[in-house]
């Protein structure tokens, strides 16, 4: 079976400048470019935008076997405020089982540990 | 004390078009109609935006006293995929203390309950 | 279908002193009275004995309906220190679809929220 | 500073039997041995059980650095149900600045990950 990357579908992901650095069957690595429009009323990186990039990844990641993986919950800690440069995100699988499984997605700035943030999916088998 | 509304200083809610309905101290009402660049690659709305609308009206209550509120970790749960029309979000304060103070907040599409969030945040006191 | 109580067979809810309060379809209210060895080192309620009477409540709930319901994941926010006297745990239903359901428990000591926890079960139907 | 382990003044983490493999600033290793009380009403080891002993790893290595360390929030992922034998949790810090840290506890059996926990503290500085 081939690796399924389903970044170049996701127009949420477009709209935010996200893009794929590689990827492996459940694992892959994003990035993003900080612009003016991530930013909070603190001029920081939103925590909306950081979430949305491990989501991203975190999609990308639990999609990479071809069957539907839906998400189900997930959760985000912030350690460090940043304004300007790029963001990558690292996801890789904690536990895949028949119709669950789970991700870690670690957040880095300048190789520094940003955020760390986890999710669930559900898996809907295809055919 | 006045009502602080930090929306309008907030780039990443204005790029994702997040609108004021109402605001009182701890709490307050935001919507977002939902946009194809809103969508992911299953054509439903993304976790991203559905978190990015919860994460905006956690800190649109959170901030509204005037001291500084900066979010420390959050979590969300996902009920139901949707594709068009609006969602609301409601926000309202769990608990505040000193240094923390903790927020849930409940999304819906037409009335119904579509994914709840709670998050955290550390008060940095001004003056 | 009548509603199914997991709370007599359930050792560890036993081993802490846990009792029922109330149940329906569901949602249920539990207590616990606090005893020492329910301690941590500050000498206040440990923070494990506080999720085990919430991590009950979410059982009792999410499995009121006779199918199996099994633990996906659980967070829980802590507000309030507290050492003696009784806690009580009221859990409702956030939603529930066929392979899933997602609760809300809240946790009161003298009527104050000290606590609040969510968790998701995935359903096995029987037979 | 010596390192301060805090799990012999533990009643709620002595009530179950958990022990020291090990601790070191910021990081510790525990062990509880399964026991009938320890079993939920499926007959496997109770939510309650493995996020107590995640919690009391999380509260040796966050307060292993001499000040007061306070749980905020924590959050568990359940793997796989298990029913007998010995569980390990590994706890490492993720993040930890002035008033607030992170850290991570990853839970085996058999050196399988049956769960993952992470949670925050706020510290209160001693003196």
């Amino acid at each position: 079976m081939d690796i399924k990357n389903i970044l170049e579908d996701d127009k949420f992901a477009q709209f935010n400048g996200i893009e794929l650095v590689k990827i492996d069957k459940g694992c892959c690595e994003l990035k993003m470019k900080i612009q003016k429009h991530h930013l909070n009323g603190a001029n920081t990186l939103h925590g909306g935008a950081i979430f949305t990039l491990a989501d991203v990844a975190f999609a990308v990641a639990s999609n990479s076997y071809g069957d539907l993986a839906l998400g189900v919950n997930a959760n985000i800690d912030y350690f460090k405020a940043i304004d300007s440069g790029e963001i990558v995100a690292k996801a890789r699988e904690l536990n895949r089982s028949r119709k669950l499984a789970t991700y870690a997605v670690d957040i880095f700035h300048n190789e520094n540990l940003i955020s760390t943030f986890s999710g669930t999916v559900y898996i809907k088998t295809i055919g």
